[in-house]
């Protein structure tokens, strides 16, 4: 089959490879209809995860459809459709056991990672029953295709916000994983989310589709001041960091009140500086972690009823075979590009 | 000053009467620009309530100005547009402290009913720090009308019902207090809201305001079948029981999942049967209460950013010279009124 | 081997039956070390639940030996000792991946009552990987013997009650199952727990082994008046029913306090009133269910670190060949037995 | 009066000085019986506080009888024996409204740093009503004493901890608040509480007042590593620290399992370093701040009923005539010092 491999830091490419097969009575074997180039591949391209393994197929965002199943197979069928979590659960270890699958001791975050990825033709899904759902009849790949890895990750920096009804939320950077959290924000009932982001044709985008109501851009405003603005002089009563980086961490950190949450999505490479002579009398709370992925049943059922729709996220589609040109389009943000999909190849 | 009076059952008259004072340093006096005739005020006409004393003025929805404070006020000042909490709070005691307004030694729910209200041209506001809400310049006493009483009742009883993202929630009676137990619903962003009512219209005027996605008629269709029929078989996830009758009261048990939660704001006169034999296994929640109307500047936020608008239920607006017709407006449910509003006469 | 069989109302045996097999890959057999008898097994034996069918071995709470695995059971083996969980679960339903085992739409309780339980030589367990807890090599049978079933089910009250350090807590119902409500209790930090029930020796004994701090005996004083001294008038902050019949319930719902919350755990056969028309006002939640049975692991924790000790439940013990003679003491509470443990045969 | 004054980095001295008088209505005065040297009061001494003015009557922590009451002052009258937070809070604020009271916008911290303070014979205290706890006539002040301030500090870190039961807590800093901390940890349930300190005999001391079970010299053990040990390699499940300086605060962090909660309590002079670049995949919550000193009733009726004892903190007690002396006793834990307490002369 085809499949996009890491060879080493720059050097990637789309190879023929085995198919995969079952290697466990829990696993699955399914075609890839429609997966995505995020992030963190570009991460791996670059060689920013040397723990990756020359060979490794490469992609955790996918849907497909069932062509195999394990005799310890419950729950799906040849021929379904399912969107998979980028996380694998074995549901019995200490973490699964309480919902934290990121910690799973015998998954977590491994596809297109630990294990071969879905930037093929075909992927083997390791605990099938657990980590696949099934894509309503209604629903195209398309809706649900980020459940999988952003939107579940946007919901998990939103959910450990702690948002409360009339919420001021304060999201920072305006990526594709900020705009999921800011979709998802909306799900708690704020009164107001504010993106925030240098890009300012980003901004616009966030708010056009109705994910937030202000923009933000810290170099054109003060966002603690403008924060306190808008909330009596106290400050965002949560603030999500969206991007991994020191001016963002500063900025959702000074940009809440007392009393506030700071819950922190983006992916690290650099220590920060804390500044606990101030904040220790903010009363402030910080959450951070890897998406724990535990409500993409909820996620499909809020796309099938209407009430999140992600899909304008998706700026470019490809054929599987143009891989290698989809990570340009992606790295280089060529025509505003935000999420580049993949399709199987007819 | 002209008040509506209550002088026993089926017996109110618009008198002349005293105007009220300040009698402790934390009263306010406020002049009623906008106040409503509550379903409560029916039963207190009705003599449902026997404990309203003769003589007591009735109304504890209201809008005013303010036109005089107490030595002890701190907030607010002559000439404070405010929206006014139905539910009186003195904050010292054991119950204020722990947020339950609604079981305040010093207070609770006595306006029109232990002291005189607001269907009046002046009402006296003990402990105005605590109980008024300063509207913002850029809303209406009509926009904010509700916040005081069935705003936050609807508010109270979508609260109380532990609402998740993704969750099915069934308002058992669409009244008032239901459509805005509705509208509230939505802030913890259920995937579908189910209004319940044998009244055809309040379901099709619930949906078209956006309040519900869906309306059951129980003269029409099973109920409880209905509801599994959304959620794979399972039941709704919150059920709101905001009538006070048995019907309402058995199908919000009936339709709840296990492991639910059955949130009851309406206001029962009579005991109900609780099929214990079954429902002990069903691992449910059963919450009840009167409104704590612990977050009316959260409402008043959500409003002034456009997030909730309670307006549509106005229905009928009048001065309060007309508001011994205003009640039979209401009663008779004359020209499909839903709330009928009284205005202080030129 | 030996298995103590339902065939009927008041006729139950020591019987030979065939040994279990492994039907599944996630079974494991297990040699019964120790076990017990139930109250819901008095229920069986006298017909109270009629859906057992005739063949039934009894008995759901126990110890043992593993002596056999499925291929799909990973994290035991051969001579493992462990306590099983009486809630049978498959982690990968609905339910069960909300923690709900209770209600796991593959299993819940059924040991002893759909398929065949404890009372035996042996048993078959199925999802053995999640059902099944190591005991700690300093542990003996009888320490941990109760996480599977009663100890749970306590906890499982006390936790509904959300329980706040410095609160008041009254148990309704001083048996096995409120005595270990009593004990979990306190791992919530409340000031004084009080323990109710028409047996005086009982309430002495809880007293003793430092479960409850007070006994009060509804036969000898107004419980809810004495509750309400311990409180300033205000009535128990958590009250949880531990009985099952209607004085016991009555009175946990008239004990609360204004916002409290009453934690049924009684197992009920008939339907109870619920007086609305004063309770709507009170502020108060009613949670019931099954033992969800999720923190056995924290339990024998506790257990090993001497911070929880039932043992002292345990008034008789005698061997598997004698079980019938043990329904006979723990029904008529010979020589005041609480709970009645059968040892392997020698 | 005789007040012990600030005037100035290490000039404080008993001085003559003005009875304090009401100023607003809500005020009370109260007799000084009992107070306390805080660690604070030598930050205060030494200078490292300069917002401080000179004149200042430094302490915080005291109890005593009320003398005299403003008009608005409900729920005290002259001669009631009174427990006083550290904490003023004025009831009405947004902060005090949602029970931050530590951040209340007329109140938060002032005693002995913004107003004068309680080493005095008399101390002004404002809003009296909401300040000020009624003491049980069966307790002496000894008893309640840290009620208003390193008991509900310690409470604090320990809730913030969100301890389930049967966790791991470890306590970063054995003083006095870590000593409060790790008693009140106790009424969450955990299985183990481990103290953390270089003072041996701080460790030792802890483990014989029962407030913890485990001690751990970073100085003779890997503390990172035996929390690993006693939790089957994952860490504990809360840490607390409660110290103020790098060592504690790396241990904390180190010291937490994945998805666990740092509650931090110490005052830090300096920034911190987060290794975000480990820490972000960890899935931890950091929470810090100013007590909140919302739950003194329930640590007064903890006490009361003999669940919780901090007396054994008071290692020395001397006259208020002697506070110079008591200073130096403190600062260089003469003897052992843990806690120095001022009594009223005679």
């Amino acid at each position: 089959m085809k499949a996009f491999v890491y060879h080493g830091p720059k050097n990637m490419s789309l190879d023929q490879v085995p198919n995969p097969v079952i290697q466990r009575p829990t696993d699955a074997i399914v075609r890839v209809t429609t997966s995505t180039i995020c992030g963190t591949d570009k991460h791996i391209r670059n060689g920013g995860l040397p723990e990756v393994e020359a060979g490794r197929v490469i992609g955790h965002e996918f849907c497909g459809e069932v062509v195999e199943i394990g005799a310890g197979v419950n729950k799906f069928k040849k021929g379904d459709n399912v969107a998979v979590s980028c996380i694998t659960q074995c549901m019995e270890c200490y973490y699964c056991k309480r919902g934290i699958y990121s910690r799973c001791e015998n998954g977590s975050w491994i596809f297109g990672y630990k294990i071969n990825g879905c930037q093929a033709d075909y992927v083997r899904v390791p605990y099938a029953d657990s980590g696949m759902y099934l894509i309503p009849d209604s629903l195209a790949d398309e809706d649900v295709l980020f459940v999988g890895d952003i939107l579940s990750t946007g919901y998990f920096g939103a959910e450990n916000g702690s948002i409360q009804p009339g919420d001021t939320v304060a999201v920072f950077g305006s990526g594709p994983v900020g705009m999921c959290a800011m979709a998802t924000a909306r799900l708690w009932g704020p009164a107001r989310i504010v993106a925030v982001d240098i890009d300012e044709s980003r901004l616009e985008f966030a708010i056009k589709q109705g994910w937030a109501d202000y923009g933000l851009n810290p170099q054109k405003v003060d966002v603690t001041q403008a924060l306190k603005d808008y909330t009596s002089g106290r400050g965002a009563d949560v603030t999500i960091e969206a991007n991994g980086f020191e001016p963002t961490f500063k900025g959702a950190i000074a940009g809440v009140r007392p009393g506030g949450t700071v819950s922190v999505i983006g992916v690290f490479e650099k220590p920060q500086i804390l500044e606990m002579q101030n904040l220790w009398i903010q009363n402030i709370t910080l959450k951070m972690g890897l998406v724990k992925a535990n409500h993409i049943p909820e996620l499909i059922d809020l796309i099938k009823e209407g009430k999140l729709n992600m899909k304008p996220l998706i700026t470019h589609t490809i054929p599987l075979s143009q891989v290698a040109e989809g990570y340009d389009i992606f790295e280089q943000r060529r025509d505003n590009a935000i999420k580049v999909v993949l399709k199987a190849d007819a």
